[in-house]
């Protein structure tokens, strides 16, 4: 179902609230990835400050796609029968969610 | 052995050419994170497509620990009990690696 | 919804035929980690050979969760809304999609 | 480095210690892998009961490993320089930490 797919009409858009709160908290994952590259630049950097910084980093996309899965489960997935797009919906979250 | 520790002198530093690769890494993640935030003001924009490239984000985080992690082992943490700090060193280490 | 709660009939029950799967599966894993403790029994095991056991069985229980998750999905999930029963099931499937 | 390889000989092999813990342990995953495996003989067994259990076995087995990656990093990886056989150690840790 993915957005060019030509009957993913608006139904089945991430809620504005919450894209709002993903866009908020990548706004400040970019600002904290930044900082890590200004990190990167001190030739005495030490390895595990810059492991715990990307492992930060890690904690707050994880924030974010909690955020969209959840609203995902509740805005769509929970109704995909009514609607008949059942198959897909449950093929395409199975994939997204391997390895999370 | 935070870098601000005293005792953190360079010879801890993480090692100059993966220090570049992690940089280049990173500023490749930073596009990443503003192409899903210009995606993210899109009012159609699809819940899964989000999912995806936040993936795809946390799988380039990954690659830059493992680097680093790597040039860690074999730079500082092989040789830790000649240098005398290998609780120090351990303990921080499983305490990076915990959720990873 | 855990299954001593009285609304939870049958018509909420795991597929007979991801069942059975998931028992095989998990008879195969109790076999596996039968064979973890043998080579523990070994005072020459080496760690990273355990790790690599631990590892394998680790692989054998995401697969178990890979069936149960797309069944529950699919079964469940998908016709939440028309039961009522939506915001119960995202809920519990939140709490269990955590760090997995 | 496997248990196999001609030159592993007993001063790398896993700390009785944690050997012990390490069996203790997986005879308890055991035993919850045989409760998991009685609840699926259970017709009206609920999917995310069963997802809850393994998600718990799962846990119980990253504390097992957790143990012994601490061991192994304490008695043989911060020595590894010394006794010669750092790339090696490096490369099989890294290869067993992969999607931990």
């Amino acid at each position: 179902m993915a957005s060019d797919a030509p009957d993913a009409c608006c139904q089945l858009a991430l809620d504005p609230a919450v894209r709002e709160d993903a866009r908020r908290r990548l706004a400040s994952v970019r600002g904290h990835v930044d900082g890590i590259i200004r990190m990167l630049e001190r030739e005495d950097v030490y390895c595990v400050d810059v492991l715990k910084q990307v492992k930060a980093v890690e904690g707050a996309l994880a924030k974010v796609g909690e955020g969209v899965l959840r609203s995902h489960l509740r805005n769509h997935v929970v109704s995909a029968r009514e609607r008949g797009d059942a198959d897909v919906i449950v093929a395409e979250l199975m994939e997204v969610l391997k390895y999370r």
